[in-house]
């Protein structure tokens, strides 16, 4: 098929959708301002009084449990449920699931009561979702990039997304159809907040691309990865990386994310 | 009279106000560092203990309702009614207002139990306020900077407020004077939180301009404005933008604010 | 003997410890990210539910009350006593103390029912927090820089902790032994949350300090302000400043710091 992560991103500069996310504390400012460079428009809002209404006429919802207490669970599962209702796609970012008992139930009871499109994490935040905890110690004896697409692919069958896993190569899986997204930067592991824009951005491609979660989460990945790459090249550490990440992905156009971006089978 | 942004800035670096924010998640960083590099002292205060004891040693208080919940909402009630009875002016940011009832509701109730001096917002959002929206749309088919001295007027007479509407022109009215501020850069729309930041200016300029919010808002806008003018001037986009308004803001002088702002009767 | 700031920044680099931070909405991805940029790693986490599992986990626990609620009050207690419990080391920052009977309340309810290693903060809160208010009106007379050695020393006595008050220069003291630390720029005033990143990076070296906690207070605000003095060279402004201050903290070497720190007896 001709589609491409250049044409993913022509789609939603046009429609500029709205992207409602429920996130935590410290990378709100950060998952806001990827969205609106990349060419959506971010709302966050939670209060249980307001988030059905917000979520139902949202482009995408993005759930992240960086920092949970009981009022914003409530309102993620109140939105999560409304975002079903009105067929609006739901990302969903585990933060520190495994961590503790709290993030580990609260994802756990979204993936049973929400229809989640997709889960976004890193390989241990995956892996601990999926119960894969004990084979997977083994497998990283051998890299995280061998680990990586069976990461993936485990974790979407056994809970019926599509699962996302980043790392150095990233993997994106439907359980049948699994791909290796090589774009990004090492700078991104040295500033805060980078899994939760790449899941903003995942927010983005998947309101486009609701009837195709597989590419919308490795377009997704390619565009914020080619965009770290440019950040890359003129940053002298974390903090101007950071402000160039933001230019870089206002900078990305359909022709250049097509160039840079390196999507193939895992 | 020979009061010009200029002056009112002098002012603000000399007595160095105290500009307590009752604001949202997103932007608390953002509005705080505008704040301190525009001369004044940030300080978030929002749990129902302590708010009625800052906001009446204040020099203004802001309240912004981006993102709500119900303790937030009756701080910001109790800080409102203690900013009154002290005679610290109110500066309101109806964030969303119309997006949700939640919203629309709240900003109401704030207008309806304490006296607000300044309400900031865009012609949407300022429109929807004052129940507008319906010759608004039509209005808005000619354009914004058409519609924007209307809605400013109308909604500063029916609110009984001083009506901050900005956009590619900001308009400021108390319903009888109405002023257009022409300064700005079309960088400030793709960071979250430029919205928010030009209100918490106007609670500085606020604080040093209590007897004349017209003038208050209107040199807040343009200083905010000058700024980003700046600011663009060396960003390469959003990223650097952001970083580099806070640098302008900071760099900006009396004269040099004096000599940049663009504000005439609309 | 023979330690130093370059040791053990070379030792946190090594064990890159947990930091588990309890702090204010508006600075949380500022100190997540210069945690990130010193070496260690951040973690938020603020629900009663989970704050005992984390803390017990960490290699230090940093609370700060800049934005105080009821449920964050009593996380910051229950986080405090598990971290006592696993003789995890607690930094303690009581942001606006004096300024509203919540936050002073709150700083010496968290003083006297957990363990507190350090306290950082600057003249004005220790002083309130030592009860050193009105003898301190006087000695400000002659400058902070007079009053902080005495600050310091009495606030370590009073309280039972080693204080740690920034300022133009900084002081550190666990009662007997007052170091001063000479490093830093006045940019650091211009950005909110400067003093909270000091204090998240005194955690840091707290997790590699335990048993030397004025050794940790005093390589925390040397390495803090040696990164300070390098960002402030090619910075336009706060904006720039607060970008390029990452940069700093990550291109510190043992070497480097070494030879830039400036620390020496009060």
């Amino acid at each position: 098929m001709s589609d491409s992560p250049g044409a993913a991103l022509r789609d939603l500069r046009e429609r500029k959708p709205l992207i409602h996310q429920i996130t935590n504390y410290v990378v709100m400012n950060e998952t806001a301002n990827a969205t609106l460079a990349i060419g959506a428009l971010p709302v966050m809002a939670h209060a249980v009084e307001e988030v059905e209404e917000m979520a139902s006429v949202a482009g995408a919802l993005v759930l992240n449990i960086g920092t949970l207490s009981r009022h914003w669970i409530d309102a993620m599962l109140l939105a999560g449920r409304a975002a079903n209702a009105a067929s609006v796609p739901v990302v969903l970012d585990p933060v520190g699931v495994g961590a503790t008992t709290l993030r580990t139930d609260t994802a756990k009871r979204i993936l049973g009561e929400v229809d989640v499109a997709i889960v976004r994490g890193n390989a241990a935040e995956v892996a601990a979702l999926a119960g894969l905890e004990a084979e997977i110690r083994g497998v990283e004896a051998i890299g995280t990039e061998a680990a990586g697409p069976t990461i993936a692919r485990t974790a979407a069958d056994g809970l019926g997304v599509v699962a996302s896993v980043t790392g150095p190569v990233d993997h994106v899986s439907d359980g049948t159809r699994t791909l290796a997204v090589a774009n990004g930067d090492p700078l991104l592991a040295t500033i805060t907040g980078s899994g939760c824009m790449a899941t903003a951005i995942t927010g983005c491609f998947a309101a486009v691309r609701a009837g195709s979660p597989v590419d919308a989460a490795a377009f997704a990945l390619a565009a914020f990865g080619a965009a770290a790459e440019a950040a890359a090249r003129s940053a002298d550490g974390p903090g101007t990386f950071h402000a160039r990440l933001y230019d870089a992905l206002y900078a990305l156009t359909p022709e250049s994310l097509d160039e840079r971006a390196n999507i193939g089978d895992a």
